[in-house]
């Protein structure tokens, strides 16, 4: 039977297997940070309007440059994240991921080098590897908060091309502020030109404001967002940045042309008419994430503060690590998330029926494995 | 002001402009082998219906397989293209675009090379950049058949990993029969175990059956499809492959997860309910095409013989060449392609009022040109 390796893959592939979380059926699924709003269904019905319209032109080519929607996006920045952008600051693809393939492909790729600080996003690492880009490591706090000096003297020392930061961090939830970004980006430019990329995807879920007005005078950082969060649009797959106009305008040599269909676009439009109602559930969802982090430590758990819609647990130590108590939970009808960081688990923030479901499934581990 | 040379970008995109055929606003446009017939107001109402019920459950990851849609291509391509698959067999992705780089992800890259036959479709060579592949500019006869020889010849030379073979190939519209694809499959096997990627876009519009038997017992021959030209849905951006499984395991490799949106996946779904409806569309187009074939070599203008929804005529070898008739054309409101073919033309194959413009201006151009 002909394999993956029987074929002329190349060589850093052999053997690797697909990225995905496990998609298992169980009643509660708190595992990859989806948001458990389904949409309302006066917007399920504007959808189906603007798509009704789109597919009436379907048999052409969508706008390339998906001109309307950054400047709907822009104006939903403009309002929501402290800082004036305009269309012209905007890019959108398919799901952040795309956006930072693209940002890696002008920005990385052969001969040149990435850094993350880790425990973070694995993607990042992953699109690295996927555009050619060389992967370096950086150094997180024991508290997962990135260590400014540390990090400061890796980037002076490797040189890399792209500095990914993201903020809140997933999956620790762990926010940047400001001056740790600033800092970061003076070494990334003192050590060569280099792209700074703040990812931003859990950007509406923090305590403390966007890290977007950092672009202003920057043309070397750039911030990138995602409809699927905060929009409660995973299925949409629409992620975007912002940045000065260069960036946006060399993103598009890189693009391939009509990356974003027309249903795709005509979705993500009539979701950012209903932005009030959307971020109504944002509010809702913070809370239940901070009585997530109050109830797992009233149990006794550690718990790392959390500016996302999930919160990282642990630190368990006992025979079997997290991974022993991931089963646990499985075992209880709770699908949590495995990320492989030592002793932790991450859940997302689910609906209160589904946080009640897990904070039980929690409490009853917790007391078998005291007995 | 800062521009794109002032970012550290990529010294290999430095001077670039992107990919895309000028978008003008003039009342015939026969530029981008869009399909000319809007998707019937049945359809449309199925898409609503279909992206209502995904957007419902939009706060959900999509699937992240497609496995139904993968299905549904499987049992089209199966009843179409003379060979059956299933769902094992096929992957999709943002269009065949997407595919394509997917493929050069996992077969070409950094360190590795790929070669087409040119003229033919010019994002093979952008995608190839794109992906870090090194390109090989292969052979054609004058009549834009490929000379089997010299590509035999070229390929025990430069021994690339990759071979793109366009049929119908885009511009010329000039067909591959299944004796040169074994001919460049086995030269290309005995310099170097590597993948030929059979590029149908056009296979829909073809006198000839599909390549897509070719994949019996060739692990290392792919041939993509697209459902923008012959399913008149160039706004959907869906490509698809068909091959053996292992090669569809090894695109999971590199495809970004979740790359497909629940909103394309059920607009396509919807589409394939009405394949024989558009597929009567083709059967029009079709005629069309060999019309304009017809009429152009009555007007005395040479004319490659097409097997796709375009036609290339020319030879314009006045002063200004091909891009002065263009201009010419243009005046007269109709909008056609010059692909950079010395001394050629593309128009696609519009509707009957379309064509009949075209024609015209043709007419009148020549005339004067005459005079």
């Amino acid at each position: 039977m002909t394999g993956i390796d029987d074929l002329p893959i190349r060589d850093e592939l052999r053997g690797k297997s697909p990225y995905g979380a496990p998609q298992l059926d169980v009643p509660v699924r708190l595992n990859t940070n989806e948001n458990p709003h389904p949409l309302p269904e006066a917007l399920v019905a504007r959808i189906a309007e603007r798509v009704t319209e789109a597919a009436r032109n379907l048999n052409r080519y969508p706008d390339r440059d998906a001109v309307e929607l950054r400047g709907e996006l822009a104006r939903y920045l403009t309002r929501t994240a402290g800082h004036e952008v305009t269309a012209e600051n905007v890019w959108a693809a398919n799901g952040s991921n795309e956006v930072l393939q693209q940002l890696l492909q002008a920005f990385g790729g052969p001969g040149r080098t990435a850094i993350g600080f880790e425990p973070s996003y694995s993607m990042h690492a992953l699109i690295a590897r996927g555009t050619g880009t060389g992967w370096i490591s950086g150094p997180r706090n024991d508290d997962f908060t990135i260590d400014v000096e540390a990090a400061k003297a890796v980037i002076a020392e490797r040189r890399p091309h792209v500095v990914f930061v993201c903020s809140p961090n997933n999956p620790t939830g762990t926010a940047v502020d400001a001056d740790t970004v600033l800092a970061l980006y003076a070494a990334a430019q003192a050590a060569r030109p280099a792209m700074v990329i703040v990812d931003e995807a859990y950007g509406e879920f923090s305590h403390r404001p966007s890290l977007l007005p950092l672009i202003d005078g920057r043309p070397n950082l750039v911030v990138s967002r995602t409809m699927s969060k905060a929009f409660g649009a995973a299925g949409l797959r629409l992620g975007y940045l912002a940045a000065h106009p260069a960036v946006v305008d060399a993103v598009q040599l890189v693009r391939l042309p009509y990356h974003l269909s027309a249903v795709t676009q005509a979705t993500a439009l009539a979701a950012l008419e209903h932005t009030d109602t959307l971020l109504g559930y944002v509010r809702q969802l913070k809370e239940e994430r901070d009585r997530l982090v109050t109830e797992l430590r009233a149990m006794g758990c550690e718990v790392t503060e959390s500016d996302a819609n999930f919160v990282q647990f642990g630190n368990f130590d006992g025979p079997g690590g997290a991974h022993a108590v991931w089963q646990a939970l499985l075992e209880r009808g709770v699908l949590v998330r495995d990320n492989g960081v030592p002793g932790r688990l991450r859940v997302t923030a689910g609906t209160p029926a589904e946080n009640d479901a897990f904070l039980d499934a929690v409490r009853a581990v917790l007391k078998e494995n005291n007995r």
